[in-house]
């Protein structure tokens, strides 16, 4: 095992290394660096994959499976062998060319979202779904179909058995529940928090709120970028980004979103980090908890009952006779809009919906991708009650498919469902709402810390549900909040 | 030789990803991340050294010896040989107990210095200094020096038998005309440099100075750190620090000191940045660039001419009347001091003079470090007139000794003087002083490029100064241009 863990340490160093070049790129490097730089990430992740499929290190891990080993031990080995087996089935060659073609793809989807033209991606997105496919097709164990390769990739054990069930649910429920919303005669006001914010004050309250909520400034750094995000090296330097704007509530919700993700991160034991199972669970065990401090927690109102005073303070002006019930009010505002990353709590999950019904037409059943604009339009249309004029505003919009990300959405949705599963057990263990209302957020956190955090990769998002809640994923918490949440604001009659 | 250009693309990737690991420690990176990203930067500082003593990439080296290859080819090829054989030739245990000996000295040191007490660091050094002259008997040729193996790391072609002139021109000549100077009549008022300037206004004037003397903030950044610094990945991303005080000339001329440095890497050709010898060709030559854009240029009254208004409008109130002729005269006042770098531009190389001789009398005579802080004391009252009356402020001032650098502090001298020769040569070939009146910095700066920076590392610094003056290294330019500039300030009759 000692032996085996050099390999690894090399390989992590690699990643490490990649991961600061990749912050530095998005926060702070200079404009003309990125040629020159890719050639510095190209060649640190040729020295990744050369190490973690260096026959050696395969050796290795047979010998280490020889020995008495602890629960880490074992979900590290398991992690190697899956991330080599990820590594080998792909030709390296084929490998390279995709990542060319990628880098090319995403140019050519900016390119093609900023003139609203979807034929001129159309040949490319054909490519990549081809490509993304024939990989699919390398790693699948026998009758695996397709997306179900791509869907393990970033969820295990959320294939589209599982995933059809958790979406027909959610068009099911929510979809009939968001048009009685819309419908309904309740008004909330918003447009104060649009306004005159200044930017060196939302900076302020930025990491006034990024403490409270748990944020370590002594292991973290919060930084500017295009689009929020977090990161890490390991435990002790976790950074997450945020983007000001006139809106108060898009970069305050963005960073208690990203110190949700930090908090995760930060938690994890010290035992695992810098190894191959020191990263969150998964995907949508990540956006569980990013998700629970930004909804959950930080649109509640208890939330913000110790911080509101704080708030007024530093916009005295623009906040002027908005009282924090109003406040609360505003920030749960519910608007079917065209744009996922703009989207509210309640709609949130029907965007994730309709990227989900479509991969699974774009690579299961041949779906033609010139159909793409119109059956995104017909769906937004009949889940959201809004349909899109443009291809921009439309199926452009998300940067994922260009990167040959096809799985990956249903992860944010997943994540919101997992934590409202959490939330519903928990609030059966502590009372939440009066820690909240006392400030006491830490309490919450630390249950987390417990129950999920610390474990990193060594359990699955399954796993982790279940060995907390004593249930395997049920979706039901998720829709059955929605509705108690959004039915009281919205004076909803069950 | 393509074969050959792969494995330096990885050490040079590793390399690299440690510079900007560097640097975010510097300048971001959170305070208790300190502990796990060395271990990073230890893998990868491993991999550098697995890549470059790999006996593959010493037989694709005499591979590519049999080729017909271009200079810079043969330079990299030279580059490749000689960092193979300093990592060779000792023993990797006996690096790697060295590396936490220096992570440990610079501890001990920076404690010692706080506590105002050689004697705890005294034992420390005595260790260091054993171990770097080991090291130097592993390097050294046949017959040759230990102080001569440790001064040829860092500047080629300078042995003691050349530095001992050079000093002992110093000393003969500077340290009388000090006398001098110290004694003039001539009062030079510079309390107005010290004020109320704030430090967003020093910021901007820091890019307003940067960007004119060119420094391409589109392939450079600019950020703050304890002590000035300048780092790179390639040509196309270069960094500086600085760091903000009262003071408005201690930012101002630290940035266009690191301007110097920073236009050199980005004037470096394409073909070269990213290999071998894509750095600078050696500490000294990097600080004769720095020197001459903060000194021989940033300090003489022509350059103002078209600075100094903006100077003005940035700060009218601390330099309320006071003129642009005043302001030339205070940044150029000559204060003999105790530490060297505040140190001004004529006492500068006598602080390096009294290091030069103790290196020598420590690595050559085998000087007991316990005698340090009483010789270093008469040094300084016998060249500079002052003499510390605590060893924080004497002998334990820099932080080099402490990780093991001997034989660097010569190039901080030598840069002044290889800077003082070119300037000598190039007022044969342009009106300097006119064309900084006018604000045409860049046909010097370009002068240097084609001269200098494009060739990083291909030639050593003597051949670099031979084949732009004609003439081999000659300190008499350097001791000329200090007695005159000083002597016209000071009055002093030749």
């Amino acid at each position: 095992m000692k032996e085996l863990e050099k390999y690894l340490e090399r390989a992590m160093a690699c990643q490490t290394a990649l991961v600061l070049l990749e912050w530095d790129n998005e926060t702070l490097a200079p404009e003309k660096a990125g040629a020159r730089t890719a050639r510095v990430q190209g060649a640190l992740s040729a020295a990744y994959q050369e190490v973690m499929t260096d026959p050696h290190l395969y050796e290795r891990i047979q010998a280490a499976q020889q020995e008495e080993l602890t629960e880490v031990e074992r979900a590290i080995i398991r992690e190697a062998k899956e991330e080599i087996r990820q590594l080998s089935c792909i030709p390296p060659q084929e490998y390279r060319a995709f990542q060319e073609m990628v880098a090319e793809s995403t140019r050519i989807w900016a390119k093609a979202r900023a003139a609203n033209d979807f034929e001129a991606f159309a040949p490319t997105l054909e490519k990549i779904v081809a490509c993304q496919k024939r990989f699919a097709s390398y790693r699948a164990e026998k009758g695996q179909k397709l997306y179900d390769v791509m869907l393990d990739t970033y969820e295990k054990g959320f294939d589209m058995e599982r995933l059809d069930g958790f979406f027909d649910q959610l068009k099911r429920e929510l979809v009939p529940f968001l048009h009685r919303v819309t419908e309904s005669c309740v008004w909330i006001p918003d447009e104060f928090l649009d306004g005159d914010y200044p930017q060196e004050k939302q900076r302020e309250l930025a990491e006034y709120v990024a403490k409270y909520v748990g944020f370590d400034f002594g292991k973290g750094v919060l930084a500017v970028s295009a689009h929020p995000f977090t990161t890490n090296l390991h435990n002790c330097d976790v950074r997450i980004t945020t983007h000001y704007s006139s809106r108060v509530d898009s970069s305050l919700f963005s960073v208690i979103h990203e110190c949700g993700h930090a908090v995760y991160e930060m938690g994890i034991d010290d035992e695992l980090t810098q190894t191959l199972v020191g990263q969150g669970a998964s995907m949508g065990m990540h956006e569980s908890q990013s998700r629970f401090f930004e909804n959950i927690l930080g649109r509640d109102e208890a939330f913000w009952v110790p911080l509101y005073s704080r708030v007024k303070e530093l916009f005295p002006e623009p906040l002027r006779g908005v009282g924090r019930e109003g406040f609360v009010r505003a920030i749960n505002r519910v608007t079917p809009g065209l744009i996922r990353t703009e989207a509210d709590e309640l709609t949130y999950s029907l965007h994730v919906l309709v990227r989900y019904e479509l991969e699974k037409l774009l690579i299961e059943e041949d779906l033609d991708v010139r159909e793409l604009p119109g059956l995104w339009a017909d769906k937004y249309e009949e889940y959201l009650g809004v349909r899109p004029s443009t291809d921009a505003e439309g199926v452009l919009q998300d940067i994922h498919w260009a990167q040959g990300s096809f799985g990956y959405f249903p992860s944010y949705a997943l994540g919101s469902a997992f934590g409202a599963q959490m939330y519903a057990y928990m609030k059966g263990q502590m009372d939440i709402d009066s820690l909240l209302r006392q400030g006491e957020i830490g309490q919450i956190r630390e249950f987390l810390r417990v129950h999920v955090h610390r474990f990193g990769k060594v359990k699955t998002s399954r796993e982790i549900l279940r060995d907390m809640t004593g249930e395997d994923f049920n979706p039901s918490y998720y829709v059955r909040y929605l509705k108690e949440k959004y039915g009281k604001l919205y004076q909803i009659e069950e």
